[in-house]
């Protein structure tokens, strides 16, 4: 669950047919896609969106990534993804994320991702002064 | 590293210009999508392809995945999926994935998934007699 | 350009990272898909989304596709999707698209694609009368 | 059909599940992706890989495409992608493709596109000393 004593950023996003596969739901790759949506959002939430640490000359890469996939989606469904920092680190970032069904609250899919900075050479790096203390 | 007590399945890939990003290198999404070829393989070296347990009125849907992103690949690079089962249960199997370069043997990407078996209406079932014990 | 003289719709979107390449741009793709969700806000907005013609028990399939990339879109640009019908036909649609950046109005890909309607069993069918004379 | 008097490369690939749709077919967007495929393994073939040419500090554009869908793909079908060049401009290349299913040799889809040279300035082109003449 969302925690109460941090800034969390909720992005809304209706499913792409292109998005579901032969089963007829969400095809589950797309959750890490729409996990980095809702960073993006955070990110702009914050005032400092991600195009702004690439343009500084770092990328946040993931290291790691855990989902449980709890409930399907379909095409057209309204999903909200929610994203917060569950821990900040001098050269990386973990974010956490809920997604939601819209209309009805009920929790789809839940995850984690572990980033590092790395400058333009590939090597780790400390997390740009704008982005620390996240 | 993949166990040598039971079957282990390759398959060979090659990076798309597609799954490439900005960064460069493959978008992450696309190893949960290179895990799922990993599984088809394994399934058809069993000779029991996937197709033929959507055929038979079952689906095995993803409930979890973990990924640890290693070393990041690129375009035209040559990666190879190696698949096992770490646990076979009545109602689901977990299988596990290392991605190595394939020229190197360097470890690219290491993750599980865990599945469940589901029938057509959607309830919880067993793993198909011809599935079962993998 | 956008036709006058009948329905138009318009949808805005905002390019995901996951949709850029190596080349840092959108991978030309996503076009289509982007289309396809054009088409999806032009049902929506005539009262009859496609999920419920596929409930109805029909599918509209893509015979053809044309697009001309006229200019690159990039990470967090907004772009603006604009549907409209070119020729109904009782069997199909041709739809045709122009997308934007969303800020600047710039044009930045054109295309069209024809549709036929067919049944579950897959046989060519008379588009749904929801449907006819889009 | 492939012409016969210049080299024509194929590639053969099998579809993955996450490529398929609700439709239970492979999404239309992913020819794009099967035709820069042929693409790459035509480069391949004339001993110059596209990433050589990207090397070189060139991108190869794609401004136009057009795609005739004729026979749905489905999860685990072998297609073979044939690729060629129609026409070799000092600036750019047109490319043009078939698609068939590799059992039975049916036609599934066809396709060109356009591409131009532009460098790393973003400006148009000519073609690098060798790639030109393809």
């Amino acid at each position: 669950m969302p925690p109460t004593d941090r800034i969390v950023a909720s992005i809304t996003l209706r499913i792409r047919y292109a998005e579901t596969d032969a089963m007829g739901i969400v095809h589950h790759s797309n959750y890490l896609r729409f996990f980095e949506e809702g960073r993006s959002e955070y990110a702009r939430q914050r005032g400092q969106p991600y195009s702004s640490f690439e343009a500084a000359g770092y990328f946040l890469v993931v290291t790691e990534a855990t989902l449980r996939f709890i409930k399907p989606a379909r095409y057209e469904q309204q999903i909200t993804v929610t994203t917060w920092v569950e821990k900040s680190r001098s050269r990386g970032i973990d974010f956490a994320y809920e997604i939601t069904d819209t209309d009805s609250g009920e929790i789809l899919v839940t995850g984690q991702t572990k980033h590092i900075s790395i400058d333009k050479s590939g090597q780790v790096s400390h997390i740009p002064a704008m982005w620390q203390g996240w």
